[in-house]
């Protein structure tokens, strides 16, 4: 295989696993991740005074006693007491759970917590996920650390989650608040992180708030085909035409790529840089936009990727359905493109080559590649992108490729569970269930009524991360909270004054039931239970 | 340090922290493992028909991506189909979660699931450990296993629960009994293993029997000195001279060793074979049997260590106490001796230089080493033994000298929980209360009263390691079974006509219990919770 083969199957492999990053694209535009990105949803919030960064000593290996295991890292947090009410009160501590990037990106963009944390009195602490951010193993060299599966092996959610519990425990110990309640966030991938933290670790955290956490899409619990189902559900819900429109584009763009001149009328209509056009990269390109448009169709305008509009995926379908483009498709798909790409308005063109990666987001790409099989990229005929099917053989060969490295596909599930049964995904209304093999393991929701308590499950129905999400209640103690116009993550931004009903109710519900186990705990504390 | 002085310390360091193997013996006795050590145990069962052996190829390392992590070794598991009433019927299946040592013992010692599976219509299924028995990883070389850190490394009890995860869930699904319900069993180490199990499984096990697993013996929980306080206990309740005796006899021995000719006469007086004597070893070698006596103090003859009478403990104190020996001290010490080594009456002479290891229980040398630091070997003034403190920096350098490793003291209450609140353990009358420091964590009895479900811990009191286990019911579906007269696990061995009453009682009590299990997961099975 050529180098250039790899290196495209790597940007697939990396593009199309992330929770950020599930299209086919294989290429990035300049604009998309300005230095500017988090400034908007910070909302003239100083991240001086939103926190500290520390540094604990970290193991490299928790689960191995190998010489090579006990190498050391220094492992950032981010942490803000403003709001604590302190060790003798046992106040609580609010614990994110950091996910596959720099952690001062997702504690700029996790507001909820810091909305919340004045009323509980809470401490806040932001995790960094090892092997992101700042904290790198093997002295922080990412030339080492990233350079092959012998350093990057150490990458696993499972080692993140003994990493979070050893750092916890001694930063208790170190504030003399062993008795203070520790409750952990998470949004997506952070999500499941809080989520699967609750169930290993009880005696570490009282509770959990997953948010837009896909634990179900794992080994064919749910159908490969949900994510792109939902995108599509989105723009069709905007307008049947937008719909259409966007379905019926792929093949123009193919067609027009391989005519005499082609390319270079793609690279006109949709303002592409004179360095690179590529009519695969140029779809993938728009199919990232409409993807992550999907993913974050919040309500008020955001900056959580991109600078994007409120209902963004209202505006590109506005563009789309826009009379003045007439029957030009290209010139309807350039206006939804720059509402993604250029809502500021200040891109001069878009360079399909552009890899940078801002958020430090790029070694997803091995957990998808080890443990992290998540299948979403099938689409079946309906679908608002070109028909195709998941291949489990072509991601191990993909993974193969650039990481040498096999895939264990059924390990997450045989850590964490997660299996659903095939009678209950169907009672569950579940329509994106698919296809349960016989799995060894008890279906999920009637272990977890059973065992376990204390965590909440949001779930917005416009995430097209939400098919693989918890959207049922499974006990008094474990719930759902589903927001049938919500997108990835909606209640973990800070709220705002133009807030919709729908998110301010969610959001009163999660600090409800957030209350009742703090006050719970303090009631088992008093007892001397 | 000299050679020998390594050895001496890995004596120590093996022999002094097994579950099995707690006293600080540095030599064992020619008759102490005789190859007919498990017969009498059996009652004439044949092993052919208690089990067949099978193999699972299983992972080096669960939790890493290194190349290195994807080695292969063939993992062994014991089976028995007799008594199932197979997976139509969703019949359970009983797995025992193998502790440090060849399965074959454990299976063949562990009588109870061979007792109930008749009417629970269960299979059997008996895992063993990684690194123990024939579950060797690096090509099942023992040379090459046992090195090194390098190998030895992998040897972890995390390593073990994803071993046992991986394999049952295979195992079910090549059973095709996916709905089969499982419920572990184990005793003392296997004990830990089981309740962790269900702790980190709960989509894999309904519900563990975890019998005499001391999962409080780690961190300074309870008390280095419970372990030998009860094992005074134990004499002393048999007789007041019979403690005195013992407790009076160390200082003889020392001193006689040190007399011109008192060495012949310790070999004359106590039947030690010509090849090697020493006072530090013979003392070793008298309180190993004094240990292991407590731990081993049934009801009813046994053979799970060496062939011994019905509540042994008593016989040798009768032996103590017998007028006839007088005053001669060192006459009632190999009297008591030979209660524990020689009950057979077929030693010709006891062989301190031993060091056979028939149940491959060697490596729990490296467990004790890395993760497994649990402090037992503390002797207060009233102490049975010589007066000694634990020391952790003796254990840390003895283990670097041998293994040239660094133990991790607090890993396994990190990974597992364990802590308790000092003022619970005085309500408790957890009388082996110790110190609990700031440690950062939950108070394990208030973390599994909200969280978690079925599990038995039993203990029986008149076992060392009972001052290490759960005492008092957690919640409703967390309990306690608590036996005054039991020693170590012995409510798993074969029923026997002789059993007493509370023995009997335990284990209906056992039985009732899993059989609520079984019965609401059926229900639940039913109504498709």
């Amino acid at each position: 295989m050529s180098i250039k083969a790899n290196l495209i199957l790597f940007f697939w492999v990396f593009a199309s696993f992330s929770c950020l990053f599930s299209s086919l694209t294989v290429a990035k535009s300049a604009s998309r991740f300005p230095s500017s990105a988090i400034r908007a949803e910070l909302a003239g919030k100083n991240s001086n005074k939103l926190y500290k960064a520390k540094y604990f000593t970290q193991i490299l290996d928790h689960f191995n006693f190998n010489p090579k295991s006990y190498h050391r890292f220094q492992h950032r947090y981010l942490i803000n007491e403003t709001y604590w009410g302190g060790p003798k009160k046992n106040s609580p501590i609010f614990v994110y759970t950091g996910n596959e990037g720099d952690i001062e990106w997702f504690a700029q963009n996790t507001g909820f917590m810091y909305d919340v944390a004045p009323a509980f009195e809470a401490l806040l602490v932001f995790i960094e996920h090892r092997f992101y951010g700042k904290s790198i193993p093997f002295g922080g060299d990412k030339d080492i650390a990233y350079s092959n599966a012998s350093t990057l092996g150490y990458l696993t959610s499972a080692q993140a989650l003994a990493d979070y519990a050893t750092l916890i425990i001694d930063l208790k110990r170190n504030l003399t608040a062993v008795d203070a309640p520790v409750v952990v966030f998470g949004g997506s991938y952070g999500g499941m992180l809080a989520s699967w933290f609750r169930l290993k670790y009880p005696h570490i955290a009282i509770g959990a708030l997953a948010s837009s956490a896909p634990i179900l899409n794992f080994d064919n619990i749910t159908s490969p085909y949900s994510f792109n189902n939902i995108v599509t559900r989105d723009f069709r819900s905007e307008s049947e035409n937008c719909y259409k429109v966007i379905k019926g584009s792929w093949k123009r763009i193919e067609k027009a790529g391989k005519r005499a001149g082609g390319l270079e009328l793609l690279r006109k209509s949709f303002g592409i840089c004179k360095n690179y056009i590529d009519a695969d990269a140029l779809e993938g390109w728009l199919q990232t936009a409409f993807i992550y448009t999907a993913m974050t169709d919040y309500p008020t305008p955001s900056n959580f990727l991109n600078p994007l509009p409120p209902y963004p995926v209202k505006q590109m379908c506005k563009a789309i359905d826009d009379p003045k483009t007439g029957n030009d498709t290209f010139a309807k798909l350039y206006g939804a493109a720059n509402v993604y790409y250029n809502y500021s308005g200040t891109a001069t063109c878009f360079n399909l080559a552009d890899s940078s990666d801002p958020h430090g987001l790029d070694m997803w790409g091995w957990q998808a590649c080890t443990e992290m099989i998540m299948p979403t990229e099938g689409n079946n005929k309906e679908s608002i992108f070109p028909e195709s099917q998941w291949s489990y053989s072509e991601r191990a060969a993909g993974c193969k490729a650039y990481f040498d490295v096999d895939p264990r596909p059924s390990w997450i599930t045989t850590e964490f569970g997660g299996h659903v049964n095939r009678k209950k995904m169907m009672s569950l209304s579940m329509c994106h269930a698919y296809l349960t093999r016989g799995v060894g393991q008890q279906d999920i929701y009637r272990v977890l009524k059973r065992y376990g308590s204390n965590m909440i499950f949001f779930n917005g129905l416009r995430d097209p991360w939400s098919g693989g999400g918890v959207l049922k209640n499974i006990s008094k103690t474990i719930v759902a909270i589903v927001a049938e116009q919500g997108a990835h993550h909606v209640d973990l931004r800070f709220a705002t004054k133009e807030d919709p009903k729908w998110l301010r109710d969610a959001r009163q519900m999660e600090i409800s039931i957030i209350s009742k186990w703090i006050s719970q705990y303090y009631h088992d504390l008093a007892h001397n239970f």
